[in-house]
């Protein structure tokens, strides 16, 4: 296992970490003050919303990579079915290739996908997850040639409803054996994954080469809001050592990202604070 | 798979779907009351809580068998791990019996367990399901005794924190594999387990002796509040119809128990009307 005690370099901030900068949460810092302020703290990469960089994909990268951060990815994928997806089948298309476009741009080698939920009209997981496989397979290609490679997000199964029909690192790697296109993988988010018995023994079954990215917070033992009450790794339930060693046993070696929601605490604080908070659990708590 | 669509004998009415009659919410209505409307309605089994039976438990028990109805089950053990447990061992083990004798002089032949959170000063699921298994092992030839059945039940991991670090009937199914006892099997509830894809081999796996109860409501696809937003079948995303068909392709053939915690919607309505709708989704969506 990594000895992350005094290096930072895998360490990644996904920008959600500190209330999405430029959408009126937080602190608002504008996306250079954040790439900075990474820069000085050591910590190797920084994660974007789609939100977040607009039409400025290219020149952020290049600030960000100037600046000697990785763009470790890029989230994320529109919903691809269920309630809160775009109405029509070629708006969601449309929409799926402009954010591989914008990874493309970006120098992010990762685009998120989460899936959407149960799509209406239909009932299960079931029939949901074989529309995702269908449009991600269709896509696939087109990613591959930007140079874009696909991460599938399951979620906890308590978004199955609405966000995402894809809950398992199981199911995730289900799809991908289906598809069977070479820059599909899944990412493993201790928040929504960490109560999943079998995690270890699907990590093996994925293997290094499908294991996209590693996501890092805390679960509250009281979460008080599924959305936006993430914890700060070291002070919740997820068994945070545990999971790291599973995945680098299973052959991860890429960076740790730290994203956490979390509307009444964490977003609510001094971004300088939260990024040296998250630099000091990164060493101590993962 | 059994038709339904004019047979509510293996209907059975959780009290908790009129917002726990005798704790202030809902309607107030006494026991007896209740009683009566399910018997009316041809409604054939009633789960009852501990909170609403007190002493009563002989006397309620008879009165819900002379008025024609099953006694079903009783909700439910304490809390064997986690936060929100009693404070020492010793008063979760008493408890435990205590539910078992109230169970027993109910003349209810299951006890559905809710295994309770993350233990304090532990990480992840794991330490605690070793801890369930240890107390349901040191009980579970006392409620042989007195001829009770208990049911693990496994709870969404929404709850994984705080309520339930039991979250999948895979991994209730190895507890019952460790502790080999005749009169422990699992409670199958659709809002718990709706996401899970796997769920039909592990009903399988079960096999009809261990499969002690079919709990249903439906997953609202935009579920407000985890604990108190549960929908009425048919409402939600849930496949309810391959849901019972799974438990029944896996031999159970016992009631299908309604269990509706839903403080916005359904308690706030008549209860008769709450029973009414009950009956008519129980014949036509499940």
């Amino acid at each position: 296992m990594r000895d992350f005690s005094n290096d930072t370099s895998q360490l990644a901030l996904n920008t959600a970490t500190l209330g999405h900068n430029l959408d009126g949460h937080g602190a608002g810092w504008p996306v250079e003050r954040v790439i900075n302020a990474c820069a000085e703290r050591g910590i190797g990469g920084i994660v974007f919303w789609r939100r977040e960089v607009g039409s400025r994909a290219v020149e952020i990268g290049a600030r960000a990579r100037a600046a000697g951060l990785r763009v470790d990815g890029l989230c994320r994928t529109p919903f691809l079915t269920g309630p809160l997806a775009l109405p029509s089948r070629q708006q969601i298309m449309d929409d799926f290739r402009s954010s591989i476009d914008m990874a493309a741009d970006l120098g992010a080698p990762i685009l998120t996908i989460v899936t959407g939920g149960v799509e209406p009209g239909t009932k299960g997981a079931g029939p949901s997850l074989d529309l995702v496989t269908d449009r991600v397979a269709e896509v696939a290609p087109y990613a591959a040639e930007r140079g874009v490679s696909l991460a599938l997000e399951p979620l906890n199964p308590v978004y199955g409803g609405n966000r995402s029909c894809l809950t398992t690192v199981r199911d995730a790697l289900d799809i991908c054996d289906r598809i069977g296109a070479p820059n599909l993988g899944v990412a493993v988010d201790v928040y929504h994954v960490w109560w999943d018995t079998e995690l270890s023994m699907q990590l093996r079954r994925a293997g290094p080469e499908r294991l996209l990215g590693y996501h890092l917070c805390d679960w509250l033992a009281d979460t008080r809001d599924v959305l936006l009450d993430r914890g700060m790794m070291g002070d919740g339930v997820a068994d945070l050592r545990g999971l790291r060693a599973a995945m680098e046993g299973a052959g991860y070696g890429g960076p740790c990202e730290v994203e956490i929601f979390s509307a009444d605490n964490w977003w609510k604080r001094d971004p300088d604070e939260v990024l040296d908070v998250m630099v000091e659990r990164f060493r101590t708590a993962c």
